[in-house]
């Protein structure tokens, strides 16, 4: 439980004492269980009780360069610290490292988070999944004890998203049985992977592999880039760090370019593709194994950005409850603004998103378990489709949560926009996982093109995979509005209905173009707006579906008073998304005038059911205060003070007159200057 | 035109010699004339020039202290330079200093603004909106040339938009003549304005006056706050700044509290409300005037952001003609991503909807003249309409900028992360005017409140203002859908029919809800949403009206070429403001799900015709590289050299190895941590 022992707000301890439901209920179910739990708080309560782990002064007041140096020390006492205890209780090796990476790497506390994170998560995983036995042996212990410090090397300067076009070259010398690689101008140079700037003197480079004079595409090649004793750039390496990002600061995103660097041959990670000494390329035998990989970083992805909107969601929805401001009516005191309706409006389907993206995380992480199991049966029929949801789910949840940060910080009014409240960093964390492992935009044209895919099977009568199935209906007979209620599972039909619809409409307009003389690339493109809405909305009724099935499972043990919390919530959810496809179900379904008045009247009444419990709510999150790392969310609600306690922290109160009064205020007074 | 003289990117070149219009002849009437627009190229001219207007290291890089020391540095040299040059040129006084603020304050390239910025904007104008004729003789003069610092002090901890619930109390001591204020708790610390925490030395504070034990509201006092000599803090005043923010870190925002801190009675300011020397307060004559200033702050906010967003239009513009990725015909190479037709959908509206955002201020402007000219003759009766009008094209255009910036940002990939962009600054700025003066949902409530007031008007027959007489024929006929046609002028007043309608609606819910026993208070409040979205579509409804009428003004004079160019502006903006209500328009007009598809087609259509005029038309709104102050967005459009040259200006590349190599990493490798 939050850690704070001061006294509690009035209107804070108010709103609990209205909790209708059991919060350490909720928060197993949450959590996934009270051994998940159990763990999550123990592992709290070490980190909350290593003095060493928290910052002298808060990183908002410190320069760029003070930043990295205090986020060096935070990330390898941490890493040390976290390990050992890690090494007692469970043993630390190759097999069980993931499991720990969030304590390993501080991961929630460390605001502008941490430069060996893709240390562990992409170095370590990256010897393992590209490098063959030999090449594990001689690094794999090193890295995962931190002997080597390494990065994943992929993006450049001119490439990101499209990776066939990255500009690094890899070129097998058969004479002297060594790779020579270079940077043939400034936008081949690597550009953006974290820790690459000033930390790691290791690193797994992607290149163009050219033997022969032919190229084989792009390769990963493990490459020392630091010397191990001096930490000095080695000989034909220029490298350095990107500069101030509006987040994700202690990263240590940095640069490199190569100039005739010569590695061994055997530098290649030869576990999938090989490269034979005399300049012959083996390519791997499947590449489909990587969709896994890229599957479960988007289950985390998705994961993270909920946990962020439930913490932007736990701030803003406690402050709302302890600011008083207005009146609604004028012979009575100030109300809490979350007596707003329109503050209501904000906040609520936010913590409820929250929810529902996480239960769509679990969902798609059991259909990468099946999928697994298929695999090791040699059954990759449902890869596509997991693939499909895979990127549409990660574009819809990084970006409402991105959007829905900004909505609690906002609805904090102007002490919102202190970097005290945390909200910028967890904007700064949300907003990028826009952008990284995959563009959003990017994203949904690949889902769409799945989905297009399957439409065209579906027309001609084939059998769909299940989270397109409903596909089929719509394919197979005439068209027909869909008929509306404002059930919950008749709603998430209807957007199944509305991506039908919409897929009919696209489909044949990408063939009209076809028609019109454009190829059928161009009229994809033309129709690219078309596109990503419906591979969005097919995405939200999969989010929809998966909170509504998840609920209705946890109801079947739930207590009744959670089993109601969290049906009002799905309820919510689900009337929120709906009322933001209105002209979508207007054409599409039968819906009427006056069903959408309802809808509406039925969407208010839902904020109102759960206004009662959002405090409970946020708190069954069990987000402790040094991880929400808010002036304005803390579990007492003594924001006024916190927040002045914050600013009584910077370095520009420490002393009552500045230096620049005598340089130049002073002068400009007198006309002096 | 831009600064800079190196190579230009060749596809820039190609853009421009695509360019149908005269870019000079936009660039005239975008600024509102040929001697404003040599106006303003002259004093960009003047601030290019000055190299002591420049940062020696990006702020990117500093530290909180650091930029606040860097900013007074700047902030100073600019209003001694800039006042010279105003003086020589055109004599330097307080009827004429308002033309000339934004290059005293360095407005525009100040891109974490500046503390001296409240200085100008309010406590200059603050001594002459409250002070007597003897009050300015003792201060305005001192003041407009920085012989004394001040700032304009409102906000509280606890009291930012509710302005009758401040706490600092001002008492009158009838037996030493002299008013008494006093911080009764923290929430009634002053926190936020602008140069408080270290800059300023006096203040105008708003206080709730007591005298003869009677409270007498809000009003003004002038309060020193630290010594003219030594700056240091005066006895009975605890002072500082309130930290780090989202952005305008150059600001100074800052607290103060009063002890019983002492000013003579004169200090309180006269122009309107009087305190007599028995203690008898005098109430001001009249209040209205106060709208005049709001009006007029608002009008600037509304020019402010569409900059923003002008400018943050620019950037990604040109950023998306200069970069290349993917293909769309896989046998071709990489295209620029601006042919994504995905990539037109972000940036092209954006680029319109700043403009259309300009000509409703534009408007505004001429409604806030007329009405000046109105009152001169005594007559207040269209200042209900223009304050309506006013507060909810504030919240629209503060809105839709702030996520304008974003939507541009994002569409340059990983790179607008980069603090180099300037994406962030435009962002910490656009969305901070969300907030301040007048928080936008408030804003629109009041907006609400003003047409549920007229449309009781209308309903009883009576006559209404320009901006609001559509509602008379809703309010007067029987409910009828609005005849759809997707011509420009028709999908305007489809707007005014659709926010019609939903006034409707919410007037009957609101008095179903008084039916039921509410009070007609918290009726209100329980059709908040409802209110909020009404008001939001009447003022998208003035927006597209307004671009629409200067357009074709502008027309009857402009060549045919810059005619077409902005007639195709004006369709794409109506075009993407009646997709985003298609709920409304299926639910209010006779709009049917053909017509639905139409609209949609013809928006992309007009994307297209944009796409070939788009750097032309960002060029064409004339911002020089050093106010655009991005190293995506520069004219010349060498993007990853100017990236490179930024990361090459950090602290942390000026050497090979960090310091905290030997402190931290090499004890970890070593295992010694």
């Amino acid at each position: 439980m939050p850690s704070t022992t001061s006294v509690v707000n009035k209107d804070l301890l108010d709103e609990r004492s209205k909790c209708t439901f059991d919060r350490e209920e909720f928060s197993v179910w949450w959590v996934g269980g009270k051994d998940r739990l159990d763990e999550k708080r123990n592992r709290e309560h070490f980190c909350m009780n290593q003095p060493e782990f928290g910052d002298k002064i808060p990183l908002h007041y410190l320069s760029h360069k003070e930043l990295y140096e205090e986020t060096i020390r935070k990330a390898t006492t941490i890493f040390a610290k976290s390990k050992e205890m890690v090494q007692k209780k469970h043993g630390y090796n190759a097999g069980n490292f993931v499991k720990f990476l969030d304590v390993l790497t501080g991961d929630g506390f460390m605001h502008q988070a941490n430069p060996l994170a893709v240390h562990f998560s992409m170095f370590v995983p990256g010897i393992m999944g590209h490098g063959n036995a030999e090449q594990q042996e001689r690094w794999l212990d090193r890295a995962l004890n931190c002997k080597i410090l390494g990065t994943y090397v992929q993006t450049e300067l001119g490439h990101g998203t499209f990776l066939r076009g990255l500009e690094t070259t890899a070129t097998f010398d058969e004479e002297t049985d060594e790779i020579v690689i270079n940077s043939p101008r400034l936008s081949a140079y690597k550009w953006w992977p974290g820790g690459l700037g000033l930390t790691a003197n290791h690193c797994i480079v992607m290149a163009q592999l050219y033997s022969k004079g032919r190229c084989h595409g792009v390769n990963p090649f493990m490459v020392q880039i630091r010397d191990e004793e001096t930490h000095m750039p080695l000989a034909g390496i220029e490298i350095g760090e990107i500069g101030n990002k509006l987040g994700y600061n202690g990263v240590n995103n940095g640069f490199l370019g190569f100039k005739n660097f010569r590695i061994p041959r055997s530098n290649m990670l030869m576990k999938n593709a090989k490269l034979l000494r005399d300049g012959t390329y083996q390519k791997p035998i499947s590449s489909v194994l990587n969709y896994g990989t890229m599957v479960f970083t988007r289950v985390l992805i998705v994961l993270d950005t909920s946990q962020m909107l439930a913490r932007a969601a736990t701030i803003a929805v406690r402050y709302s409850c302890v600011r008083r401001q207005s009146v609604i009516d004028p012979n009575k005191p100030e109300v809490q603004v979350i007596d707003h309706q329109t503050q209501q409006g904000k906040l609520l389907p936010q913590l409820a998103k929250a929810i529902a993206l996480k239960l769509s995380a679990d969902n798609l992480w059991k259909m990468y378990e099946a999928t697994q199991v298929d695999l090791e049966t040699g059954n990759t029929d449902r890869l596509p489709e997991l693939h499909a949801v895979s990127c549409c789910l990660k574009a819809v949840s990084t970006g409402d949560a991105a959007a829905g940060v900004e909505v609690c910080r906002l609805a904090c009014g102007g002490h919102g926009y202190l970097s005290s409240t945390n909200f910028l960093n967890l904007y700064g964390s949300a907003t990028a996982a826009v952008t990284y492992e995959g563009e959003n935009t990017v994203l949904y044209l690949q889902t769409a093109r799945y989905l297009v895919k399957v439409w065209n099977q579906a027309l001609k009568g084939q059998q769909l995979m299940p989270t397109v199935r409903y596909l089929e209906q719509y394919a197979t007979k005439p068209v027909k509005r869909f008929a509306w209620s404002d059930s919950t599972p008749v709603i998430i039909e209807a957007f199944q209905a509305v991506t039908a619809n919409r897929l009919r409409l696209a489909n044949e307009h990408i063939q009209q173009r076809v028609k019109a003389g454009r190829t059928p690339q161009e009229a994809t493109n033309e129709t690219g707006l078309e596109l990503v809405r419906l591979a969005e909305i097919h995405c939200r009724g999969f989010i929809l579906q998966s909170a509504y099935a998840a609920i209705e499972q946890a109801c079947q043990t739930a207590s009744q008073p959670l089993g109601e919390v969290l049906r009002e919530i799905c309820r919510l959810v689900v009337y929120d998304e709906a009322l933001r496809i209105t002209g979508d179900l207007l054409m599409f379904t039968t819906m009427s005038d006056p069903d959408l008045v309802e809808l509406q009247r039925k969407y208010e009444v839902s904020l109102g059911a759960i206004r009662p419990n959002a405090v409970s709510i946020v708190d069954a999150f069990d987000y402790p205060d040094f991880i929400l790392g808010s002036t304005l969310g803390a579990y007492d609600g003594n924001v006024y003070e916190r927040l002045f306690e914050d600013a009584m922290k910077s370095p520009l109160n420490q002393e009552p007159v500045n230096r620049t009064f005598e340089l130049y205020l002073k002068p400009l007074m007198r006309g002096k200057l």
